[in-house]
């Protein structure tokens, strides 16, 4: 019932309007050549490949499930999901951003982005399985022995293998530090694993010849903590002398839950019973090998909250324009019908604009971050590239807290454009909702999203980062500031960056008396990030607008209703959120445990 | 795996300490010798009923759902709501609110919602059963003919019989005006219906003996629109002359909904094939006729999620308790364990507080307006009744709306509390959020319900119910505003009233210009109201516990530590909500539709 097209027109505009890749990439040697047109060509077979192959496998996926089979201890996933994943691989998705070194096309991640973006849109719990699979290539990218990459990661760039993350363990998910599984060293220089896992998205299913889990344990004499973890890579099937799938590994799926949402991705319990695997990087420094992977995620998470956003918005639209009920409050619109569509009601049209705004800021946010990544991977002066990884380090957590959060609204408001018929499920719209709960707890809670950026981004270099990113917003101020066209959105973004700057110091001084008023302030505290960067992106895209629009492509003027519409209606969440992040600690911990 | 118990010691705080429900029943004749220890009685068996009977269904209805059978057009409810059905009756529960008169107990609307509050906790799905049954007593104890009520009121007071209310098709749902549905008359007084609804709530079912379907119709030349729609009553089987249920009428359950939550109730598709019917009250004036039971409803629907709130938040709290997971960041709180219990977080304890302000916050609120139906439905002097009736049309919105808002944003936090648990189904929080989810749309959007408060409660009156209301805000300030223990209440509740009134007017006035103003500002505007509310009360509760506090009962200390949580970050929300009510329609009507 619901539909999907990709929105190549708004992509375009932030890729080559608003971000300017043409002129970031020229920059970037391993990207030097690549021109507008492959860029556009690439998003339009993706969104293709979407909108044709995934998308009508997402309401049936969520209701079949996945299946388990004790006897075998195996996994199916949906019909449809294993053949539009041979699809996938046939067509050489899975190498789009990978290394030309194993098999990839080398592409830059800032359009590997949008790629994924539409991949969400059409099928969220279809897309984890390749998903995953990328962050296992990244990691051992970095991480891996020459060995290891030349067994492992050509398979995982053609798509042949997946990959998985297997960290969380039932007394542990937050708190890495407690985890149990045990890794013994053989004579021979692998390990053998002892444990169980759980929660691990992906962890088994029929899409591929092998799987690759990497997954954290700890060594004989490992200190205790975070510091004692190590990570391994674990084959579902050991590799024979010619690199294909052998002997089956003694790693084995012990069940499958029955979750909220995403009910096409199989979220396993692993059990390890003496299994083989190999120690990935340096021993006792399986956490920083497996940040690699993590932030890779975090990207990941809210691209798929991005995609959701989008896909809830054009259905709601949709069904705003077809659905008449009731008449305008200033006389009647479509005189011929019974009634008016209800796209005419100010309060429709407040639920399908917010979730517009937060899909086109959301879309800007991360394509801006990809770029940067880009630029930290690729730029030749390593002190841009350090810049741009500080920029990285800071905005990787706003765009999974910021951007889960704003699709968990923008989801609940397209489903309630429906009125009742949001409830129902065949009309799609309570599994955007459902599927996008998971997106704000796993890859590390909301919570310590905020608690990253507060504790460890912001404060922990006295706002050094903050400043920088500060600058930008500051320059742009400057440069448009007596413009007296943009004053409309320089004011309130000038305002908020001034906010900002003076809540960071302000719970920054209170941190040094009591390290709770990180925590109590942290949450709110990040939203008010993620609204200077929208601003501070809207304020841009606003800019192009109005300098585009003369020329009559509505495109512009639409762009610049909804600039105005973030800057009315959503930014003044702010008020809200800055009055609860300087409210400190007190009012959270004065309640005696026993009370609660 | 979650748990429930009544929160007996908080609802016996509002009813006696801060309602002090004796003072005004001892002036409502029918309930002048209500005691406070039956009250407690009613409360603590009825909690009993909830929690033993009612919570342990709660999981497995979800889990199996309604079965529908097209051979006979039946529908089986899940496993045990039959039984647990048959004890509500055999107890004697259906008949607690109900008229002497007609075999009820006669007990006042303020017990009767506490009661409610503790079935909604323990399993909304099944007391949706019950719950709709008792809104169509109050329709034909309002509007029957004393015959009607003979026939019927006996067997929905007993609970032999249950009800519905069939509003809606398939083309109508907020705009009843549309509706097709035909009655026509016939020599012996009755009506044959011909036509189909959907999303009938309890629509069929294997829980009672017969139902007792209220059906809106139009009779043949209705005028069109809302003046042209007539109430019938429609069994499902006809009574036969000794009363009992005796030929098949010819409405028929055609299909049943899969929804988002609420899996435990059947909700409907009801084709009427030439069904036999009674008009109920004047023809053409069905809509009427219905706002009885509507009413009543928009204010079970608010109990439907003041009872989600309570157990998220009692569930949530014990997992919080319970789960270890890193260090407190002020230092080890749990230093035997290798992790301090997840509620020294400053986070999690804003999520726990969140859910817990607003449930006693939802209680205190819901009560009074129970208490407010009880003198408009029995006190005296006319006057009295009048201004009580005054009092609720205006908080009655309020009460649907802002509740169920709140218990969304309260489930979805005690879910967050779970981390990646409270996305497993076993855990039975997302169960909780997903049934919370209807609420916010059924009995007439949250958006209808805020329109139905500025608009109609009040702009129509220019603002006089809400000036009514605001003195009892205002004696209250007045009374207390010298006290320097309460300032910290009293002055942001003065400024929430001030504020109020200004943003009324402001709005009222724009309205003269342009009627979208009005439909523009409604949702924001309806939640400050709610928040008006919710000060009130919270400052009237913070006064009774520094009253108390010295007697050493920690309730107090509890309950002070809750209102200081509210007025610090809850009631910031009005900052922004203000913000958007006062930003116009501009924003929102100037995208041209084909933008969008």
């Amino acid at each position: 019932m619901p539909s999907y097209s990709a929105p190549l027109r708004d992509m375009q505009f932030v890729l080559h309007e608003l971000l300017e890749v043409d002129k970031e990439l020229a920059q970037l040697p391993p990207h030097a050549e690549l021109d507008a047109d492959t860029i556009n060509q690439v998003l339009e077979e993706g969104g293709k490949f979407a909108a044709e192959v995934l998308f009508p496998l997402n309401q049936a996926g969520d209701r079949e499930g996945c299946r388990f089979d004790a006897s075998d201890s195996s996994v199916k996933a949906p019909a449809g999901f294993r053949d539009a994943y041979r699809q996938y691989v046939d067509a050489g998705w899975p190498s789009l951003a990978c290394d030309p070194g194993f098999g990839g096309q080398g592409l830059p991640m800032v359009l590997n982005n949008s790629f994924y973006e539409m991949l969400n849109s059409a099928n969220q719990a279809w897309t984890m399985y390749p998903g995953l699979s990328h962050g296992a290539y990244e990691c051992l990218h970095a991480h891996g022995t020459p060995e290891q990459q030349a067994l492992y990661l050509p398979k995982l760039v053609s798509g042949e293998w997946t990959g998985t993350m297997c960290l969380t363990e039932a007394h542990c998910g937050t708190d890495l530090g407690l985890l149990k599984t045990k890794a013994v060293p053989q004579p021979d220089g692998s390990v053998r694993l002892t444990g169980s896992k759980i929660f691990i998205s992906a962890g088994e299913h029929d899409l591929a010849a092998n799987i690759v889990h990497l997954v954290l344990a700890r060594l004989p004499d490992a200190p205790p903590g975070t510091k004692g973890i190590s990570l391994f890579l674990v084959p579902k099937f050991l590799p024979d002398a010619s690199g294909n799938p052998g002997e089956r590994n003694r790693i084995f799926c012990g069940a499958i839950e029955h979750k909220m949402g995403i009910h096409g991705n199989a979220t396993c319990q692993i059990n390890l019973d003496d299994a083989t695997g190999w120690l990935i990087g340096e021993p006792n420094r399986g956490l920083n090998a497996m940040f690699v992977m993590m932030n890779a995620a975090r990207l990941g998470v809210g691209m798929q909250s991005l995609g959701l956003t989008e896909v809830a918005y054009q259905n709601a639209v949709a069904y705003a324009k077809e659905r008449s009920q009731g008449r305008s409050l200033t006389g009647t619109k479509a005189p011929a019908q019974a009634a008016d569509p209800i796209l005419v009601h100010p309060d429709v049209r407040r639920m399908l604009l917010t979730a517009r705004a937060f899909a086109e800021g959301g879309r800007a946010f991360t394509s801006h971050v990809a770029l940067m990544i880009d630029r930290e991977l690729n730029h030749p002066d390593e002190a841009v590239r350090q810049e741009a990884a500080d920029e990285v380090a800071l905005l990787t957590p706003i765009v999974k807290a910021f951007l889960t959060d704003n699709a968990w609204i923008a989801c609940s408001e397209a489903l309630q454009v429906y009125g009742g018929h949001g409830y129902i499920a065949e009309w799609g719209m309570e599994q955007y909702l459902r599927d996008s709960r998971i997106n704000m707890i796993y890859e590390g809670t909301n919570t310590i999203q905020s608690l990253d950026l507060l504790g460890r981004k912001v404060l922990m270099d006295n706002g050094a980062k903050l400043r920088k990113f500060g600058e930008k917003v500051r320059t742009f101020v400057e440069q448009h500031g007596t413009d007296e066209k943009m004053a409309e959105f320089i004011t309130p973004l000038a305002d908020i960056g001034d906010k900002m700057s003076k809540l960071s110091m302000e719970i920054g001084m209170k941190a040094f008396m009591n390290r709770d008023e990180v925590g109590a302030a942290a949450v709110p505290y990040l939203r008010v990030a993620g609204h200077l960067v929208f601003s501070w992106l809207f304020a841009r895209m606003a800019k192009l607008a109005i300098d585009n629009e003369a020329g009559g492509d509505p495109f512009y003027r639409a762009k610049l209703a909804t600039a105005r519409f973030y800057f009315a209606r959503l930014l003044p969440e702010t008020a809200m959120l800055i009055r609860q992040a300087r409210s400190g600690a007190g009012n959270l911990m004065s309640m005696e445990e026993a009370l609660f």
